[in-house]
Order: C-alpha cells, then sequence, then structure tokens
C-alpha cells in the first residue's frame, strides 16, 4: 500500500469540543477556523428539491432512477464554501459542491456523478469549478478538493496537475459512515423503507442511530457494523455486487447502460432462464419451507435449453449462422436475463446482509452505494429479503441520496470538528479495523 | 403440494430395535425380514474401487473432475438385493445400485449418473438393469426401485410405466442425510480436507459425528443442520450453485460440458474480468484487512472494458460484424470468464456456508452435491473461504461419493431399520421442520 507521508496531509482543527449539541433550529453561524475554506454548512430549513427546483418534494414521489439525484436546498446558508468533494468508486465518481443561490438567498448542494471510466470529464468539471466562473466575482479563498475512494489514489496526480488546487484525502470507509450519519440526522425526507404499496415511506429522523448495518452497494459491496460515532468496522461483504450485474449484463445483453438494463429488466420474465422449485418438484416442498414459486437456481434453465437446442439437427443452420451463436441471441429474452440477474444478486446481497446483521445483534439495515439507483425491483427485492429472512424483526433503509454517502462524508470532513450531526466525526484517530471480512473472500490469485 | 396418498407406501419394519451396535468386523449377515427385498448390506472390508478395480486406492490420489465415480466394493456381502435407488435432481439423476461379483465373491455398489434432461437415458438403463441379464438366473425377488429428488415425483408415472415396478419415494432431505452419515462412518478414505499441499486428506471415520453442516450443492445449494439421526433443519441455501455457473457458462464460453467448462477455469485467469482492490485502490486497503489481490467485484472490470470497446471507432465494423459482437466475442477469453464465475459461486456458497455454521455453532461442514466434480480450485476455494471467515476454526470436508448421497440414502432406506450406521436412520417419523431459509428467499413472482 501506498505511503501518504509526501501527501498533503490536513491540519487537526484547533477546537477539542465534541458532542456539541447543535439541534435545530440553530443559529445562522457563519464561522471561519484556522482550516482556509472551513465553514459551517448552516443546514437550517434545508430540503431535498424537488422537480421544480424550489419546493419541497411531494411526499410519496418516489425517485426514479435514470433521473440525477436531487440536489439539497440550503436556504440559509450564507457563508462561501471554498471546496467541493469527490468520491472516486471503481465505476463511478461522485462529486459533491455547494453554489449559491444565484438571487443571494442561501445555495444548494450539487449531486453529480461521472463513470470512473471517463476520469477525465470529472476533472474538466472539476475545473470548471475551480477555475470557472462560479462565485469568482466574491471568493476570497482558493478552492479545495476533498477526495476519497480508490480513485482519490490511482488519480491523485492527475486531478492535481490538472487542476492545481489542494487536494485532501480522506479514509473511504470514515467518509461513508459521516455521510450516511448526516443524511440520518440532517435531512428530511431522505431516508425511506419500501412496500409496493408505499415506495417511498419515509421514516423520522432519529437521534438515536446507533448501532447499525451500513450495507454499501458498488462495484462490490462492504457491510460494515457502526456502533457508535467513528466506531465501525467491516465484519463483512462479497464480489457480487454492481459490477457483476453491470458485467454480465453488458456480456448477455445489447444494454449500454444501467438504466437501460434496469428498464429491461423491469420488462423480463425470470422463470424463463431461472429454475424454481415447482420446476424440481413439480410443486412446493412446503415441509421445508419452499414455496412452488422459490428461485431454487437462478440461470439453472439455461443449460438444459442450451443443450436441448445444441442436441437439435441442423436446421438452426440455415441462416448461415452458426448454431450457437442462433441459441445465444434468440433463446433467451435480454429482459428475462436482465431480471434474473438483478434478482439473483439483489437476493445475495439481501441474505448476506441479513446474516452479518443477525450475527451481530442489528435491527437496521441501511442500503448505500450506486447500486440501487431508485430501482422498484432491487428494493422490493432487497427489502423483502430483509423480512422474510429476519421474519420481520430486521428493516432495510433506502436513501435518496445513496450513491453519496461517501462524497458528502468527504464534503463535511472539511468542516470545523464540531459542525454537523452532533457525534457523528471528529476525532481523526480511526478505531482499529478487524480483519474479518474481505470482499469475497481472498482468492488464489 | 402433491399427496402421496395414493402412493405405495413403505411399510413399517417390524423390528423396533435401534442404536444397535453394528461396529466393525460385523458378522456377515443374511437376513431377509417382511418387506420384499430387505436385506442388510454387508460392508464387512468396504472399499472404493480405484483404477484396477480390485485394491484399495493409493492414499493421496486425489479424484479428478470427468471421471466417473468410483464403486464401492463389497467383498463380504452375499445376499441378493432387490432393489435400486435413483435421485433425480434438478440437473442430474443419479443412480445407485448392486451387481454381483462375476466370482462369486461379494460385489459392489455402483454408482452412474444421467443428465436429467435426458431422464430417458436414465429409464432405459434402469430398464435395462430391471429386466436385462443382471443376476436373473439367480434372482428369486422382482426388482424394486427406491426414488428421490424432486424428478422422483416429476418423473413417477413415467418410470412407473415403463419398468412396471413398485417404486418407492423417500423424502430427499432424509436420504441426503442417511446417505451422509453413512459415508462418514462407514467408507474408508471417503471423507477428506483438502489443501494444495494435499489435496486428498482422508479423515478418520467418526463415531460422534453430530451435529455438523451439510452444505448440499446442486442447481440450488441447501444448507442443513444436522444435530442427530433424523434430526435436521434447512437452515439456509442460495439459488447461486452449479446451475447458475453451468448455466452462464453455457451463455458465455464455447464449453458444452460441465467439464469442459472445469477445464477452462483451470487455463483462466480471472483478474482480466474481476476487478481487485488492488484495481480500485492502487493496491491494498489494510485498514480493513482487504489486500490487493482480494475480489473487490466479480465481473468488475467487464462493463468498464465493454464501454470502452463501445466508444471506439468503428474500426471493428471493417469485417462486416457489428461491434458488439466482436466486442462480446473478442473481448474475454472464455477461460477467463470460467474462472471467474467459478470462483464467484464457489465463495459465495463458501461464505454464506460459513455465516451459517457460525450462526449454529457448527465446527464441521460437508460439501454434498454434484458441484466439486473433485475439482482442485472449487475444493481450494471453499476451503479456503471457510478456513479465513472462520479464522481457522472451521474446516471444509468433502466426499469422494458427494453426488451420490441422496441416491445412497434412497438405497439405504430400504433396509431393515437397524441396519447401517447406527443411528442414522430407522424411525420414519421426521422431526418437524423448521421454514427459515428458502433457497436464495423467494421472489415476487
Amino acid at each position: 500500500m501506498r505511503t501518504d507521508a509526501a501527501l498533503p496531509q490536513r491540519p487537526a482543527t484547533a477546537s477539542s469540543r465534541l458532542l456539541e449539541d447543535v439541534g435545530r433550529p440553530r443559529k445562522n453561524t457563519i464561522e471561519h477556523l484556522e482550516r482556509p475554506g472551513s465553514v459551517r454548512i448552516n443546514v437550517q430549513g434545508a430540503f431535498i428539491v424537488d422537480e421544480d427546483g424550489a419546493s419541497p418534494p411531494r411526499a410519496g414521489s418516489p425517485a426514479r432512477y435514470g433521473q440525477d439525484t436531487k440536489d439539497i436546498r440550503l436556504p440559509h446558508h450564507k457563508a462561501e464554501v471554498s471546496h467541493m468533494a469527490v468520491d472516486i468508486g471503481g465505476s463511478l465518481a461522485k462529486l459533491v459542491y455547494f453554489s449559491r443561490d444565484p438571487n443571494g438567498e442561501g445555495g444548494k448542494l450539487n449531486f453529480k456523478n461521472f463513470e470512473t471510466e471517463r476520469i477525465d470529464d470529472l476533472i474538466d468539471y472539476m475545473d470548471r469549478l475551480v477555475h470557472g466562473e462560479r462565485d469568482k466575482s466574491s471568493r476570497t479563498q482558493p478552492l479545495y478538493v476533498m477526495a476519497t475512494g480508490g480513485g482519490a489514489y490511482k488519480y491523485f496526480d492527475r486531478i492535481q496537475e490538472k487542476l492545481g488546487v489542494q487536494i485532501y484525502r480522506e479514509d473511504e470507509m470514515e467518509c461513508l459512515i459521516v455521510g450516511l450519519d448526516f443524511f440520518l440526522t440532517e435531512i428530511p425526507e431522505e431516508v425511506f423503507t419500501y412496500t409496493e404499496e408505499d415506495p417511498m415511506h419515509f421514516t423520522d429522523a432519529r437521534t438515536d442511530i446507533y448501532p447499525y448495518l451500513l450495507v454499501n452497494i458498488g462495484s462490490g459491496v462492504s457491510m460494515v457494523k457502526v456502533s457508535g460515532p467513528q466506531k465501525f468496522e467491516r465484519v463483512g461483504g462479497s464480489s457480487l455486487g454492481g459490477g457483476t450485474l453491470w458485467g454480465l449484463l453488458s456480456l448477455l445483453t445489447p444494454a449500454k447502460t444501467f438504466d437501460e438494463m434496469l428498464g429491461m429488466a423491469e420488462k423480463g420474465d425470470n422463470t424463463n432462464v431461472d429454475m424454481l422449485v415447482g420446476d424440481i418438484y413439480g410443486g412446493g416442498y412446503e415441509k421445508i419451507g419452499l414455496k412452488a414459486t422459490t428461485i431454487a437456481s437462478s440461470f439453472g434453465k439455461v443449460f438444459k435449453k442450451q443443450t436441448e437446442a445444441w442436441h437439435q439437427p441442423e436446421s438452426s443452420l440455415e441462416n448461415g449462422t452458426s448454431s450457437t451463436e442462433v441459441d445465444k441471441a434468440s433463446q433467451f429474452a435480454p429482459e428475462d436475463i436482465s431480471r434474473s440477474l438483478l434478482y439473483m444478486v439483489s437476493n445475495n446481497i439481501g441474505q448476506i446482509a441479513y446474516l452479518l446483521a443477525e450475527q451481530h445483534g442489528l435491527e437496521h439495515v441501511y442500503f448505500g452505494g450506486s447500486f440501487i439507483r431508485g430501482h422498484h425491483q432491487t428494493m422490493h427485492t432487497l427489502s423483502f429479503g430483509m423480512r422474510y429472512w429476519s421474519k420481520g424483526t430486521k428493516k432495510a433503509y433506502f436513501l435518496r441520496h445513496e450513491g453519496y454517502l461517501g462524497a458528502v462524508g468527504a464534503f463535511l470532513r472539511h468542516q470545523p470538528r464540531n459542525w454537523g450531526r452532533r457525534n457523528s466525526f471528529g476525532e481523526s484517530t480511526a478505531v482499529p479495523w478487524n480483519r474479518s471480512g474481505a470482499i469475497g473472500g481472498t482468492v488464489g490469485v
């Protein structure tokens, strides 16, 4: 692992106060501490921007995949903000920055994501924020960049060279937790549970949020037990995550974007590729609690059907293509494949999350990361799994800014230590991490 | 679920003796009870037949995938056996039958499998056993068929119609456990642990085998906690099993048989398709125990590479095929895909097995079912995962007749109740089953 010794380090803040109770409504404080750009973000009256960009959202209107994550209006924030934050993951890079309202009344937090593959688009965008027109007239301090995620290491030089500004790196897991704690406690109508009848049931802000399990689904999956502010441990994970779903779908379907893939999954019928309990037993196997409709084997019908096709006479060769190509192209609808894979990955994550929540005695399970994208089938599967396996004792919670936990956490780390969620961050000494739970298990490579 | 009311029921045996200590060497007993065909199988001196068909195997010579499962010689068994047993699963049907030694000295248990898709091959084979020449001269009773697995229901009429013999159906889970208990306690050099240095380290027969976790990997995966003879509960499972691996590989590679697929996996390099921790962080993330070589996301590199290819200029169109076809055909080696999928499925099963073993306090985890096929990478991944996650407290055990637990169990159910493993079966009253743990979680179909 690289050493950070030669890199700019965040100076310790002077204040050692912790746990200051910053309950709402809070004072519209503007405070510059010793660190350039540090500022208290005023979250009084903060709300998630609805379509018209000005009013709080209609309750119950679900976010749809394919939409950009909504910005958060901060109507009472007046101080200059001299930093932006970026979380560069394996597949997506997420950017959070503040912009003033053109009318001078507060401003908003902007959320934007880029494919990590096109990192230069992100850097160009950041470059325009740093050197462009935004707030140039009023800015008294240079803009800084807070960076987290694996790409904060991988692309550090490239970003710094292009932007020519100071970049502060923050630990990814710490940022995730700080960001989640912020959303859980400070942003109304952010956290919700899903049922078919009420697909976005907002939960009340909790004051006593610990302990909980964070299931962060990006390219892979990390599962983190959080038992207090900055007290957390990666207890498990899985290599079957978003990268698996998008990767397999990009090979097996003509879809080229996540949202095309999710759109196909909505139309598909997984029972054309999955082997159900009923396909094996001719009915349920109630004695052990297996209903006929339970998926016994994901993709379990495919090999059989392929074998049948291979054993067919050569009639499929008539049109000049090989039988294999024909079979693969025609036998399974990409919609069915998409739905099957979506169920497979979501079910599996839900099951491992349940088992870890059970092992560690956690009732609240929050799903973060860029995987869910407001997609109903995904949330349905995760919610259903959690209820089913736990016999109703555990619940799946979702976030409207699910993909931005790390970026927001990094954004907030560039703050006076006693700002924000009462006790969700501050001490920069990390708790020792337990090694249990490498993603997907190390393999013999 | 179908009712069995109209089907032939196995009569209760007269003997109510249980737990009779039948320690080796045991008497060469020949005993006919009230049920036609019932017989004590004499396992004295039983051994697994090596290549030359006569001698016990060389210690340490690993089974190779692609080989048929070795038969078990019963040199001292002399009685007539009037039944065979079949376990018809979602993908494979497994047949077990006894044949006399042509020289008159004992006989052997034969193991044979068929693709369930080609069920008629199985039925033809059974037909030859029932009506063919085998032992015809000496048989005094008609041959019976014991059947278990989902296909015992699905194909019941078809088998009975063709063979015209009595078919007794047995509960699948009960058979699995009876079969496993038999192998654990009665057959030398059957159970082994795997390490690279010692790929088939036989374990001593245990007298006190309970409790343990059976992980049965067929098309899907069932995980069964066994706490005593006939005291068991399906505590979990996964829809990601053999069917998933073979199904996806049949779509993504040119291989047409399981063994071709496993052969490709041996040659592949999964790091061409999997995203490793090092690909994200540029190194390890030791703080949370993730090495650079840990798989962060199975297939996590594929979407990126596909996207790159899609964004290429149209040069790939020169040869007249669409760029999508070219990319999909050429960009990823089928060997790499095979290895990635094998790791993905095996890692995932190992992790869930570990979590369930942990939850239920079980140290011994036995892997059965037709998935492993003696394949070293598969056993390596499962063994490694079990050691890694449990920090060495739990062990993965494998069986040379892994695919035949259910079939052997069904074979043995057709026995006087007090035969065989002291207390592994007998009472036909099943313990109530807990509903927890449907395969892969029921989904909203």
